[in-house]
This record gives structure tokens, C-alpha cells and sequence, in this order.
């Protein structure tokens, strides 16, 4: 995969908690494989769960992956991001994480989820859920496939 | 009122959105108003609405505010604010909202509460909640005065 | 000392290092004396060495101080200090600490206080020195008498 | 260039100002250039001046850049950043600059490069210097190829 093009390939924020249950973590591996197929940009928290689920299945595609660290230090990022950038904010991470992608799939997550759901509900961006918190205004998906169909028509409307 | 005594004051936060109902905005006065009577210290994000209804209680009621600003000017915070802390971290200072007390009131909200929430949870602060978001482990409180003495018995339970 | 009154009081911070030389700690204690006399707030990081001493020096001159902290907890403040702020921005508070200052007095200092000169600097605010770092547009004072002067100065031009 | 081999590849941050001389922004471009030719990722604040012309000289030799932005749009990138990450921190964002390299060029700048030379020595950093602030740790070196030749033993001395 070429780096060139990197600046205009779309991204895609995927969030979710490190201790989700393994349908989670399924969910998370498959949508993270579609957004490498789609040739999207992932952006994720960087960390274990469904961050390093869905980074595992966009390196395994072929894909890239942006990892968003809470700490200092570039090896707290799971093993499959690509480009961990470090902030050491503490959880003040989280809005960046949202901030940096132009749709979010969340999937699973505990309360730094629905942080990141607020956040990018604050930043006007749409946000696509998998089994995670019924918070007023996401738009529910049923499976890995209609999340991330959902996201590129996002994608679309945005850019077009 | 006396300064001296400042740092061992209880911290109660109330956080709440900018454009609140009438009926939120009241009960966000009354909750100032009882805090400042109990001789909490009362910590907001120091703007309009919620923010800016809990601290003119407070203050009607001769208490004090710590209000923890999005922006870098002192100039932004209510009128009602007695302790101003400019952060310039916009969104991020959430956060710190929550952080600085030791136990959370939330009034009616839109986002910006949302994350408020999600934060204090990850902190593991208690949320009594007024006709706010409907979150998982958030106790309801149905009037102003129970908020309060929720609140009360929770600064007790910690100090004890 | 009133607690009413403390929105309009004009805030000095004081900046410098953990460990300083003694003639530091002397010079900061002074400082913080001399900007309670004043009736001013004092403003500084919350933690040990010249933040310490001036919190002290203000404390036992009936004065008020509000200290930025790194971390999550109050905890971490000096025993001096009246109005703990905790932010968990680690080094990322020290933008803050000048931030809430109508002047900044420097005393000492290793890079962290640079930092908070850079950032002084930035947000247009003036900084008088003692035996800190040689950076151009610093004001140096050869006393904590002069230093506390030259502050009072730009707080009466600024105010007026 | 191959994005693959993106996670290992060395970090060097150019930080300087939007402003500099003719003769600074000439150095920025060939620091930008050589960086690009030893395989090395750049890491910059991603506006103008000297982090615009790094940039170009990165993207002119087939370099890869990454943008560590101050606002909440990744548009505010100059248009030769491959990776712009937004942070919405505004001016702290300059801690995040520095702590995402292994090494820190300065090239001129104002303030604002005064406050990433400072997080660089807080964090640990060598910094290498061309024509910038005469702080006490910084290593002078008097060409473009003699700082990257600097950065590379450095990194060269880590990675050992």
C-alpha cells in the first residue's frame, strides 16, 4: 500500500472498550478488515479491546491505522497501529480520538466510550453503534457490514 | 464568609447545558442555593445556563464558586463566579469540571453534560442526576433538596 | 481575610523550580508575603520548592493562593495552598498557570518554569525575573521588594 | 515510498516559527530534504514558516511528514503534511510535538518554539539548534546536513 495519498484517504474512528465481550471483539476484527478493504484510514485509541481488534484486522488487510495514545510513550500502542501518536493527556485523549476521523463506529465500550460518543456528538459528527450505548442520536447498526456501509455513505455525503 | 477554611471545604460540581428548560434552570438555582447554605464550595464550568443559575444561588445565598472555564479570559465567566480558573483546553476542561469535586450533580445537559457524565464515572465520582441523560449507574434524585442531601451523605460516606 | 471580593483581586503568579538554591526559597517566601500584604492572589503550580515557599509566605501573611496541579488529585498540593486546582494535564498544566495571571513573577527555574515563561510570553503577559532564565523580553528585579513593585505596576496599567 | 515499515520508522520533530528569516526557511527545506533522504518520518506543528518549508523539502524528496495541529480542522494543515492529526489543545499542542519524536531540530522561532524547546529537555530530548534560542542544553550545529547528522547519532545512540 502506497503512503502517498495518505492526506486524503478518508478516516474512520473506531471506538470501544478494552475489556469488551468476544462477539465485541469479533465485530471489532471485521470492521477494521472492511475499512483496510474500503482503503479508509482507521483512527482508534491505540490501546488494547476493540482498539486493538480492529487494528489487527486492518493490518491484516492490508490497511493503516492511526493509534491515539493516552500516555507518553509510543510502545503503550498495540502492536498493529501503524502511526501511534502520543499526547500524554490522560484521558483527555478521547477527544481527539473522534476529532481526528469523519465518522465514528462505536462498538461495545464502557464510560472513556461514551466519552468519546459525547465528544463526537459535540464535534457534529455522525456516530454508527454495535451494541454499545443507547445514547439519542446514534444510528444503530446490526452488523460489521452495515456499520461500515453506513460510515461510507457518511463519508460520501461529507465530501461531496 | 471566611476564607480561611477554603482548602478543607467539601466540593460539590453541578454541571447542566447552556440552554436548560425553565424548570432546570430553577432547580439549578435552588441546588446553588442549598450548597452554598451547607457551606460547600461549588465548582461549574463557569458559563450560562445550569452554570450560571447553580452559582447566582450560590452566591444569592452567600456562598462561593470555583467556575473552570473553556477559554483563556478570565472576562468569560457568569457574573456569579467567585473563583474564575481559565484553562484554554476549550471542550477538555470537562474534565477538569468533574475532577475537582467529590461528587457530581447533573441537571438536564446536552453533550457537553454527556461527557461531563462520562468522565466523573471514570474518575469513580458519584452523578446524582436531575432530569438528565438516562446513564447506567447515575442515582436519580426528584428534587433539588434530595440532590443535595444525596450529595451530603456521599461527601460523608468519602470523609468518614 | 474576606472571601467576597476574591473575583476582583488582581492575581500574580509565581513561577519556578522544585528544587531551587535557598537563596530561591528565600526570595519566593518573601514574594508570597509581600503579594498577600498587597491583597493580591497568588497563582502558582501547587507543588514543592519556590511554589511552596510563596504559598507559604502568603499563607502566613493572611494571604489566599490557588495552585494549578499536574495531577488528578488535591492531594498533591502544598499544605499552603488554599485553593487546589487539579487538572490531570501533567506537564500540559503549565500553560494554565499563566494563563490565570494578570503578571508573572519568575524565581529560579529548570525547563518546566521555561516552559511556563514561553507560554507567559505567548499569551502577552509580563514577566519579571529573579535570578531566573535569561530570555529576552524578561524584566529583571534584583529584589523580591522590586519584583513585587514592578508587578503592582503593570497590574495598575493594566487595570486602568 | 512504502507506508509498511511506518510504525518503526525514526521521528525527528523541526519545530520553529510561522516568521522566519529567508535564510531559516531555506534551512527548514533542507533539513525537511534530508530527513526525507535517511528514511526518516518528520514530525512538525503542520502550519507555516518553518514547519511549512520542512515539510515541503520532506514531500519534495519522497519524505513522509506528520502534523501535530493546534485546531480542531484537519484543513489548517499546510498542504505538504501527509498525517495532520488535529488536537483542538490550541497552544498545547507543543508539548505533543516534541514527545512524538526521538530527537528536536529548532530552527529560529519565537515563543512558541521557546515552549517545545523546554517540553523537548522536560521530556528528555536532545535538541539540536540552528540559529534558534541560546538555551543551556541545547547542541548548536551551523548547517542543515551537520543537525541531521546530529539527529541521526542520536537516534543511532537510542536505538543501541
Amino acid at each position: 500500500m502506497k503512503a502517498k495519498g495518505l492526506r486524503s484517504r478518508p478516516r474512520v474512528a473506531v471506538i470501544g472498550g478494552n475489556r469488551p465481550e468476544a462477539s465485541s471483539l469479533r465485530a471489532a476484527y471485521r470492521v477494521g478488515q472492511l475499512l483496510a478493504e474500503k482503503g479508509l484510514l482507521l483512527i482508534c485509541g491505540g490501546l488494547g479491546g476493540v482498539m486493538e481488534e480492529a487494528a489487527r484486522g486492518c493490518h491484516e488487510a492490508d490497511g493503516l491505522s492511526l493509534g491515539i495514545l493516552p500516555g507518553k510513550s509510543l510502545e503503550e500502542a498495540n502492536k498493529f497501529i501503524d502511526i501511534p501518536v502520543a499526547t500524554g493527556m490522560g484521558y483527555n485523549r478521547n477527544s481527539m480520538v473522534v476529532l481526528n476521523a469523519e465518522v465514528v463506529i462505536a462498538i461495545d465500550g464502557e464510560y472513556g466510550t461514551l466519552s468519546e460518543i459525547a465528544f463526537a456528538r459535540i464535534f457534529g459528527k455522525k456516530i454508527i453503534g454495535l451494541n454499545t450505548w443507547p445514547i439519542e442520536g446514534l444510528i444503530r447498526a446490526n452488523s460489521p457490514e452495515e456499520a461500515v456501509e453506513l460510515a461510507l455513505a457518511e463519508i460520501k455525503r461529507i465530501r461531496e
